[in-house]
């Protein structure tokens, strides 16, 4: 359990007055994340606690998919950036570079990772039977954004899980682009977004008609996407045409245009980069061939900021349960019996497995309540004089409903 | 359980040409690391695993002591710096900087973090009652250096935990971190290096007289230090002075020159960066002061390349138990029923919580026995035919020690 006594990340009355965004407001109010500069944000021990959270959901997914985690780096040689093209800034735009002092060297700042990791893999993939690879990362990407105004959904620094396949033909490659995909839809079910995430078609670059992009519904989104609420499908403002329409059976009636999140997405890259990086294998005829490549990438701290947007009402934040920093808000109104019951509450609920807040500060009632909504922790138990008139019960509110009533303890948490 | 066959970095024959040091040229053969660049190296599946374990005995060490763990920012604003004065490099010499896009303002990218860190708890500590403070994190630094020739142990790039204590006083200061000095020789002995580590008097700088470093003996190292056996401390050569040895109740004569690893240094720093920032509290006679820092550093990839120098032998690494990949590499010397065997004693392992790794590959044992060598699981399990003719029973090989012998199954991982 944690006091929040001893927590150094308390609630703020403010956030700065250069923050615009409501995630990002939120999120410093409530002591969850501190603002460097514009789209850079430190992560405070709540907030680490539900990237944490995040993380290891993507992490079972990912390893669910057959992925296989590493971690690459930040600094880049420019080598194998020259070989794709995209080491220029006229290709990528939003490049931070920096400089080796003992000779000069400009070096590249990683903002994703197709690149060096098809490098990397000429070291290991010789045949057909080191096919599939399926390999991830969750790793910081750095983007220099002209604009970084929303809070944690654009930042210039951010954890992002990136996952790339390498599939013997485009037949395998499909195949596993639509588990992916299914598993992406799962990630933001379990995260809370479930209602409010569609699977949208996209423009696919030079490499495939369409991508896919998960976009979730939200008044704070950049994007304009057109939603088919029966099919559970949308289409991004970018490819709405009637020829696009038209291939996807979709009727410009039955959308409605909507402002969303881009919360994850998924390429088609074919055999480009193996291409000109020379990664290549032998196929069971013994002739050389090009894998087919795909990228998946999911921004943490974006899907954490898009939680905040979308779940938050007026009093503060309302962490879903599964990325919840602690499960249970203990507010001790008094001392003495009273906070020794707390404490065994809170020993009960920790024997379970479940994760306590207690606040214990010698603060009044009022702003421990309105310190909790703003936390927004799931479940709210609040131990006073009352709660020793009634052995074995306590007082309960659910943050997201707001419903409150006296529940056995011993029926907490299972 | 892994199959071999199914991780995509296999050994390989041979490091790169312009790797010098041991420890890389050996993590690169056994397919742990990638080189991206000189001081930089991608961990691929089995080298990041070994990284999460130091990791997890670094963050239970450093939770034991009292730490809140938080995550900061790798882009840096310069204006903190530039209060304390490191943002020159006349002062810092080994600084990458870069750019913003929008408005070509020069960023920092982090090297350390007691300016932001300080920066950042002006929001959060007002009274003597918010302190003692100590935070952590796990988090990637960048350090421009001349010369990167040492592998893990001298990196561009590297995963450092820095935890940073915020004392009311020098006394409650000098408390923690002779508790901090505790946790750490109990971190190296539990990655194995409790023998070869000696806590070392060091320069102080400019806040006090001496700071601490932890050495691990090795010819590899780039230190030299004076080592006293009995007493188990020793004296870094910089501060090896009659003066020093007179203060500390050190003889010449009981003292050995050797080389050794600097694998983690604690330091002193006094307020200077409180006052230089801004960071004060209340006392509790409401007389304003300055916090007591202190920061506690280890390199993870350090201690890592530090393990493969000091244990490996000439056949390969040799992982100690807590933080080998895996705990098991059971060598499966033929098809059908003898696979069948060897998938039966995996899963009893797993059943019991150990991790194994299985080489089924087609190819001969010899292959096998010298890549497990150079891979360096502690417990190798040899099933072949010999196997099937005793139930029960399977050969295993120590890695360390080299025995063989057979053992009963059910005996393993208790």
């Amino acid at each position: 359990m944690q006091l929040y006594s001893e927590l150094f990340s308390k609630t703020r009355k403010e956030a700065p007055k250069d923050e615009v965004s409501r995630n990002a407001q939120l999120l410093i109010r409530a002591g969850f994340i501190n603002k460097e500069m514009a789209g850079v944000y430190s992560y405070l021990p709540l907030g680490l606690r539900v990237l944490r959270k995040i993380e290891n959901i993507i992490r079972e997914e990912m390893n669910a998919l057959g992925g296989q985690e590493i971690l690459m780096t930040t600094l880049q040689d420019s080598s194998v950036w020259k070989k794709s093209g995209r080491w220029s800034e006229s290709v990528v735009d939003n490049w931070f570079k920096t400089k080796l002092v003992n000779n000069g060297e400009e070096l590249g700042i990683a903002n994703t990772h197709e690149e060096p990791l098809t490098q990397l893999l000429t070291n290991h993939v010789r045949s057909h039977n080191d096919l599939p690879l399926y390999i991830y990362q969750i790793q910081t990407k750095f983007r220099n954004e002209l604009r970084a105004k929303s809070g944690l959904m654009r930042g210039r620094e951010f954890l992002m899980k990136d996952l790339y396949s390498f599939s013997e033909n485009e037949e395998d490659f499909r195949e596993f682009y639509e588990k992916c995909a299914e598993s992406y839809l799962s990630i933001f079910k379990r995260v809370g977004l479930g209602e409010v995430v569609f699977r949208t078609f996209a423009s696919g670059g030079s490499f495939s008609k369409f991508s896919d992009e998960f976009q979730a519904l939200s008044d704070a989104g950049e994007d304009i996407i057109y939603v088919d609420d029966t099919k559970r499908i949308a289409v991004n403002k970018e490819v709405y045409t009637p020829e696009v329409l038209s291939s996807l059976s979709l009727s410009k009636e039955s959308l409605q245009e909507k402002k969303a999140i881009e919360v994850g997405n998924i390429f088609p890259l074919g055999t480009r980069y193996a291409e000109v990086i020379g990664l290549s294998y032998l196929d069971d005829a013994g002739k050389r061939q090009h894998p087919y490549m795909g990228s998946y990438g999911i921004g943490l701290g974006r899907l954490m900021g898009a939680v905040v947007e979308i779940l938050s009402d007026d009093k503060g934040i309302v962490w879903p349960e599964e990325i919840a920093p602690y499960e249970y808000h203990l507010i001790v109104l008094g001392e003495g019996e009273v906070e020794k019951r707390a404490m065994r509450i809170a020993d009960e609920l920790e024997k379970k497995g479940a994760s306590v807040l207690i606040d214990e500060r010698n603060v009044s009632g009022g702003v421990k309540f309105s310190d909790a909504d703003l936390i927004g922790i799931p479940h709210q138990l609040i131990v006073g004089e009352k709660t020793l008139e009634k052995e074995g019960f306590v007082e309960c509110k659910e943050r997201k409903s707001n419903k409150i009533s006296m529940v056995e303890v011993n029926t907490l948490y299972e």
